[in-house]
C-alpha cells in the first residue's frame, strides 16, 4: 500500500483569537493534501477525472493535541480505506517526525459536471487508487 | 428539547472555484453557531465557563447538497445529542426554509487554560445545556 | 450623492492570534460590500454588466483602531470619487454609531471575460455609479 | 540595501468564484512574508521587539495581472521606505521569476500592549530595518 505524503505549510493566520492553529484550519490542510492527490498527481495517470469533478460528501476530523503556528510544515499521511460504486473514502494523519496532531476522514463522490449529479468510479480510476488502499483485515487504521 | 438556532450570512468568498460554497466554510458556519451558543448564550446564565475555554475533539459533516452564494443567511440549528463527563457532543443541521444542505456532528471539551488541560464539566453547565439534550430513544437524530 | 450603506456582519474567526479583527478582514467587509453594490444592485438597473466581469486593480485600507469580534454588524459606506474611461475608483469607510475603524479606497476595473481584457466603461454603467459620485470640490473625502 | 525574499505557497482556496487568486488573498501573502520578516528574522537579532506588538496602519495592493493557483510558490520581495519615529514603511513585490503580479505597501506602527498604545522604533529595531532601507533617491521604487 502507498501512502500520499504532503508537506503543507502552516500560515499564522491558521491560529485563531485563542493562539492555536483554528480546528476549522485542518480541513484545509486536508484540502491542500488532497488536490495534490487528486487534481495533481491523479491526473498524470491515465483515465483519471476526478479532477474535473468531485465533490466531498463526508468528512471528519478527531483532534488529538492543539498546535500553534511554526515554520516547518506539516505532513498529511492519506490512504484509501474503501473504494465503492461511487464513493472514496481516505484515511488521513496530521503529523510531524514528533506528533500525531489529528486523524481524518473524507468521502470523495465523482461528480458529472455537465449533468449536475454524481458518478460512478471508472475502472482506470479503481485501478489508480486500490495503489493506496489498506488491505481488507488492517481496515481498522481510520481509528 | 430546545433547539438553538443560527443565522448565519453567507459570504460571496465561502465559494471556491468551482463556484460552490466551499466544503470547509460549512464548518465556518458550525462555529459561527457555536460562538452564538457557547460564548454569547450560555455566559448569560449562572456558572457556564465554557467560554473561557474549551476545544473541538471530534468533528463530522456529511453533505446533502450543494449552496451557492445567497443574501439569505442560513439556519444552523444545534442541539445536544450527548452529555458525558468531559465532553458535549452537538448535532447540527444546516438548512433553509426549503432544503437541508449539511448535517454536522461536533465534540466540544471543557478545557483548563490555566493548566492546559481537559476538565469536565460542572453541574452548573450539565444543566444549562441539558436544555437541549435530545431524548434517549430519539437518538437517531443525528441522521 | 447617494452613498451605498451595507451592514457586515462579522465572524469569530476574523479575529487573528493577537484577540483583535485581523487587517486583511477588513478587505473581506470591503468584498462584501462591493458584492452588494456591484453584484446586486446594480444588475437591477438597465445595461450593468460589471457583476458579469470586474477586476480590483488597486486598494487600500488605512486602519484608525482596532476592532474586537462582536455580534453587531459594521457598516461599510461607499460612494464614488472618481469615474475614468476605464476604471471606477469607490472610497469607503468601515463604522458603526459610535466610531470610525477605517478608511478604505478601491479602484475597479470593467473586465471582458471572453476577450480577458479590461473594458471600458459604458455610457449606462457611469449614468448608474454618478449617482455615488462625490462632487468635484469636496474630493478629500478620502481623507 | 538588503531585500527580503519569501517564498509563500499558495492555497488551491486562496482563488474564489472567477477561478482566480482573490484580491484579498495577496495581502495574506504580504503577512506571512511580514511574520517571516518581523517574527522570525528580526528577533533574532538584538532589541527587536516588534514581533511582540506591532499594528498594521495602512497598506495598499496594486494588481498587474491575475494569478491562478500553481504549485510554486510566489516570491514575496519586501525593504523599507521609510522609517518615522513611530512607522516603518515596507514596499513588496509579488512575483516569480517571469513576472510580477502585484506591488504593496504597508505601514507597521509598533505598539505597547501593555499600554494599548502606538510608541517609538527603538533606536535597535531602527538599526536593524536600515539594512533593508533604501536609499534616498531612489525612494521612487514603490511604483
Amino acid at each position: 500500500m502507498l501512502k500520499h505524503s504532503y508537506r503543507c505549510p502552516l500560515r499564522w493566520s491558521d491560529m485563531d483569537a485563542f493562539g492555536h492553529v483554528n480546528n476549522v484550519a485542518y480541513f484545509r490542510y486536508l484540502e491542500e493534501s488532497r488536490v495534490d492527490l487528486v487534481f495533481r498527481l491523479a491526473p498524470q495517470h491515465e483515465g483519471q477525472e476526478l479532477s474535473r469533478g468531485s465533490v466531498v460528501s463526508r468528512q471528519e476530523i478527531r483532534y488529538l493535541r492543539p498546535m500553534e503556528y511554526r515554520e516547518a510544515p506539516v505532513v498529511v499521511e492519506t490512504w484509501v480505506v474503501d473504494i465503492k460504486a461511487a464513493a472514496l473514502t481516505f484515511a488521513s494523519v496530521i503529523r510531524d517526525s514528533d506528533e500525531v496532531y489529528a486523524h481524518g476522514s473524507t468521502v470523495l463522490t465523482p461528480y458529472d459536471l455537465q449533468t449536475g449529479r454524481p458518478r460512478r468510479i471508472t475502472p482506470k480510476e479503481r485501478e489508480f487508487f486500490e495503489f493506496y488502499l489498506e488491505k481488507p483485515g488492517l481496515a481498522e487504521a481510520k481509528d
